[in-house]
């Protein structure tokens, strides 16, 4: 039935986007709507017959997306305060556990506890593309989050809610290329946060040639926006630099001779997404797709950025108690504060190994309060089940990449003997796996050490 | 993108198609498979790598599609017992609340409440086939709860987790006409549980006419499956009969005649999915449909059975202190103790009077502890805002109608204009409304008296 | 662009359903159209205006529809001699050729000889659903032919014409499976000609299991009308005998020990394109699509019925001047002429080896004028380059089986590498490629005497 | 079966691009076949199996994309002198008919006329991809004919051909938008042959908004490919400027006050399907989709260029016997030699009634030898019979617009009631449908002198 199927889904896409037409001319519908939108809300939730609340739902949600910023302060402190369990029925949920704590009592302290305002925004994904405005409302939610820590009980419901709506069990991976569609393909544009793609032509030469790979996640729900995607390069080596890959004017590599996918991007979409990782999954799931076109790969390594290492570098050099910078280091180092130091290839070669080793000093002892690394790309990767691989010396020198990292990515190698041991070794024992040539970079480095004690 | 759209869940499709397939030959896998399955969900909830949670996933859903009675009830104990919230975190959370019963502390409890079976359930989703895997789970566990009272938490976490996935915002209406495929159609002619069909035949003069329409919702994660489906006679009048609707001979209903959509099946497919509505969410849409279609169709209604009035009237009939048949009403009903008596139009109009009363009375007056109507198909659609049309004479004289309801039908009727405030008087005030016809069979009956006070 | 593709052929085959349906209702407007129908063709194609056509040609094909058997022999006959080539335009085109034969003049001719009905059919292709309006035009004409040869040169035109838009380049293969729709199912259940499908389950049991397969050739304006299909068991041997393969109380072979594919069915779907050839292309299409699923395949054989058989074995027992049967074979043929002789195994132990050496003679020897097989089936599959591999004894003890065959069915084997030789060597030399096995049973066979003078 | 049908056609869509990435490394094969390529051509017409021929044909068109311009010479000389029809069975043809002169020998001696190359060219069509290199092929023809007259019989066994495979009948019409794949919509900015698309957001600008729409012609063998697609702005007005059309800064007309729909630009798009003409089908196919989706548009009018306008107005200024110049309109015109006169407006004030009167001469009065409009794409929209509704000054002051036609741009109406009238007027009498207004520009023409005898 999979064509069926497919058409059951266009249905979807058809109607959801015509509904979504409709709503545009409703302003004047809004004007007239005189009753307070919490009052709606409760409304909403009172409401036995759902059908109603489809119509109620899309009311909710129009008024809501009419709010000025007054007006949405005004709806989250309702959601925070209107909103949450029945105090009563808690409190006696409470009591009946206090008296016979057992299985059913923590079931029904469980559905006691639970704050209305769940149902509400379950209620409210019945309207016509609910889920993407409910998406769009956490989003906004997050930016009031710093200003507005009592929001925060708001935010873990909305969490909570995506977590279970967006099971990596509903999630779809397509391969994305020069056949996609243009409406889809500018979100690419849009959303690709790591190496911006400047244009139309640069969007191509990322997704059409035969040895570039590009994936994203969809979901049902979300038409036509990705959820997350990840752009690859295949080569016949680990690269060790961004910009061969990024390059105008390279031929497509001999497909007889390709040994490594090089994943160089993976962007987020959907900011009101965030906190529900979709990242870890994608990449195992597009290993195993390439793996399939391309069964004679070896190598699955990232080319990823560094993004903390600048600062911390700096916070060592100003440093006088640093203990990873030698004297001879810092000498060394003052090299990156001339401008363009890295076109020349003296100076270069001057720094090269003490930032190598800075680096390396960084991802494997600098830790944080947990015993993690600094790292937050780091993080992603080796508690994925990556190993750090190699340290890339004038590999990004792009402004971003100076500024950002003096220049150094890194690339992470998924082998598919490991990913389970070197995961296992990381989350329990905060071992950070890495190749020896990174490690050798660390001189007294020995394994042990590499365990920090942590809580 | 709705063509990008639909070929994206055509992936998903064949690839969980693909992924089912697979799993067929695991027996030998299953077998040397020695580490206890509760453990194995302890596992599953404990790992943080979401990637190796697929594989484990997949290995927990085999593991307990190959248990036998024995194992199943071992493992639903599992999940009551071991499973439930971590109790000190639970303690903390209460002692917390009590201390400072506000927004925060309760959503904390709320979080502390939460049994973990439910995580281990949202986990299990993860593995290709999942939800379908979980919701035949479910279906196994109601089986259990008449002699495993204890079972009715995990029950309700069930409930809880797909009343979320099942959320209607992601349900697609499709219709169901000769153009969809076989392995659908086979589960239409399996599921139908009101008017059995008996062949293809059968099938194909219920969907393929012109006049014959049938929709069916479907949910992205369960491929080729139907959760519920409608099935309905276009006409150019109120049916008061099954047989001329299902009959083999009858020539379609001209085109421009038509004006009533009469809804004569309904069938819910999922076991493991009761107690999540759609039934009333698709009967709004399906309206919505089937006037676009025919702009010209001015009534919408049911031709419903009276499953429980048989039964009811028996009573009546063997109590003395019965206020709603008189004398002569009781004697005219012996006549339904005959075999085929509804052959005979003598007989039948002896019969007519008393037995449509009673019937009327029994959808007026009789009522639950809760003040609803005793029948359940009565108080499905009176609770969807429908009003009861037409009591109907010998309308179903299969073996099964006769003996549920002797040959009564019921005509609800849907009113675009009043649903909402029939929806409104129903719950709010158990007011059951129905037509003057229908009410003028219960002679002293005002419309005051149909409102019964209740809790 | 696979999916816009996909999606803008669902946009033909539903507005040519649409546009199929509004013509049902076009009989009253029909009846008020008096306009001579050949004067409608003829004002056809005098217009330049194609548009205006389009309409035109919707109309002629209405009224050709409601054409009684007079009327449709009074059409054709105008086409005969109404629709020729332009005379004068022709005679001239000749005197020029005479003049001067040369390559512009003999274009010159071509095109004036071209009678007038090629574009008459062409120009009526442009309503919709024109194709299979024309398709089953040809096939009524293709009745008349045996009473009116002047009829055709018609049909020629149409061959010519259909060769054209059928070009095999212009098909699509297809599998048919449990998923594909219904009302393709059941063309497959009516067009089956070889071994009758006798109901869904019938279907469902030569479709759904994993070692069957069956594939149809489809074209875009011939909208969800199967033009061929060919039916496939996989096995674990070549298969001797029908009534195993399409046996209820089978078990699917096991995947990993299948060996041989077995076409054991072909059949044309539109009578209207008897001429223009898909068979060929259609099993070395297949052939190509089920080695790729399941590459460990070594055979590729049909078991097909040889309906010329018995009649042949008739006039030659009859005859007493027959070369191929021995006295002895006389006598054991008489056991044939018993009724139900074929459940006697003893019976058919006496008539097994002259039966069979008899249906080797009458493939290797017996041949009609132009030096080729007598079997049709034969001609067919030894044209396409296969070999005669194996006659296998009651293998269809079917009334249909007995009656054409006296049970005998053959095997032919397409061996990839020797098809082309083997086709070339049957068209050029006549020459009947088969198995020794198949040679030894007739003695005096050498392989000279196989190939047959013919003009 | 529309899902299916889809499908299906997804699969040859696939299918043929997989073929096509395979014909890629093909060089190293082609290199190494030595028989000459005529003879191959050869081999393909005489083989009977046709299976076979799907490897020949695709062998043949091979060698035939490696050649270089002397062998292509040289391979359509052979298709000229090699590929005729067979002299000797059409001689006897001919003597044939001569005899007797009737149907069936008139259908005879069209057969033996045809050339063999007809038969050649629809086996290559076997090939994966072949309806493409025939289209490839007789583009490149179609370049050698100015000097290769003798080749022009090849080009209309070509464009025979073609007319048959692009039946009007197989054409699919198929909105582009923005949700349209990528690879498409770069052969719309490609393919733009009036109003040149200058980028992605340009492209956007013209298909996106929803005042914007775009139609297109496919065919099913021609995957991803338009063969001629329109460009339509619906506007609350008959637009008499293309700037404001293609204007980056506009904002979308309200829905509800749209009243015209304005075809500003059609291109056909394959140079090897010139002369079989879709863009009449195409603009009264058009004109019903969109009078579907905005049934309140009362005009549809196109916005023209008027290509063959400043040529002839040279001609015209250069002659001392123009009968359309008066002296006055001599000196008026002298502006139009300055530069940027346009932009002046007093200057365009001078000059708008000479050159519009000038232009309604040249629709209206000036004819080539048929009697037709000098202006082809006059010929095209009168002869599809649309009206000439409005001449418009100062509308196109592109580069291209003021050279080719001074600025002047006209509307074409396509009024439906007179469409069919408008367009049998013109054919058969030459009659210049045009507006009173256009008409009052040439002072002394009666509807009368409109019509031009003509043989």
């Amino acid at each position: 039935m999979s064509a069926f199927f497919g058409e059951l889904m266009q249905t979807i896409a058809r109607r959801g986007r015509r509904l979504l037409g409709r709503q545009r001319d409703t302003k004047a519908f809004v004007d007239g709507d005189q009753k307070p939108l919490a009052e709606l809300c409760a409304d909403l939730i009172s409401i036995r017959g759902e059908a109603s609340g489809v119509a109620l739902s899309a009311r909710i949600l129009r008024r809501y997306a009419a709010l000025d910023d007054a007006g949405r302060l005004a709806f989250f402190e309702a959601l925070v305060y209107g909103f949450g369990p029945d105090a009563h029925r808690l409190e006696r949920a409470v009591r009946d556990w206090r008296a016979a704590p057992d299985y059913a009592t923590a079931s029904a302290l469980h559905l006691a506890a639970e704050p209305r305002r769940l149902e509400l925004l379950r209620r409210l994904n019945l309207a016509a593309g609910g889920t993407a405005a409910l998406v769009a409302m956490r989003a906004e939610l997050m930016a009031l989050l710093p200003q507005h820590t009592d929001f925060r009980v708001v935010d873990q419901d909305f969490v909570h809610l995506f977590a279970s709506w967006f099971n990596r069990g509903f999630l779809v991976l397509r391969r994305i290329d020069w056949s996609t569609s243009a409406n889809i393909l500018e979100k690419i544009i849009k959303y690709e946060c790591v190496h911006e793609i400047r244009s139309w032509d640069d969007l191509r030469r990322r997704i059409d040639p035969p040895d570039r790979r590009c994936y994203a996640f969809f979901h049902p729900a979300l038409i036509d926006e990705p959820l997350i995607f990840i752009e690859i390069a295949l080569d016949t080596e680990i690269a060790g630099a961004i910009e061969p890959i990024l390059s105008t004017g390279r031929w497509p590599a001999d497909a007889d001779k390709l040994t490594t996918a090089i994943f160089y991007s993976i962007s987020n979409c959907q900011k009101g997404l965030a906190g529900v990782s979709f990242g870890n999954f994608l990449i195992k799931q597009v290993v195993e797709e390439v793996s399939q076109d391309f069964p004679q790969l070896s190598a699955f390594v990232t080319l990823s950025p560094v993004p903390g290492f600048a600062a911390w570098l700096k916070q060592e050099r100003s440093s006088d108690s640093s203990v990873c910078l030698s004297e001879a280091d810092r000498k060394a180092l003052a090299t990156i504060d001339r401008p363009s130091w890295w076109r020349d290839d003296d100076a270069s070669g001057q720094v090269e190994k003490s930032l190598c080793a800075a680096a390396a000093y960084y991802f494997l002892r600098a830790r944080n309060r947990q015993g993690l690394p600094l790292d937050p790309v780091a993080r992603f990767h080796l508690g994925n089940g990556a190993r750090l691989e190699h340290i890339c010396f004038r590999a990004d020198v792009s402004d971003k990449g100076l500024k950002q990292s003096h220049g150094i990515m890194v690339n992470y190698l998924y082998d598919r003997e490991e990913i389970d041991s070197n995961h296992e070794a990381f989350s329990v024992g905060r071992v950070i796996v890495a190749s020896h040539m990174v490690k050798n970079l660390v001189p007294a480095l020995s394994s042990r050490e590499m365990t920090v004690q942590s809580n």
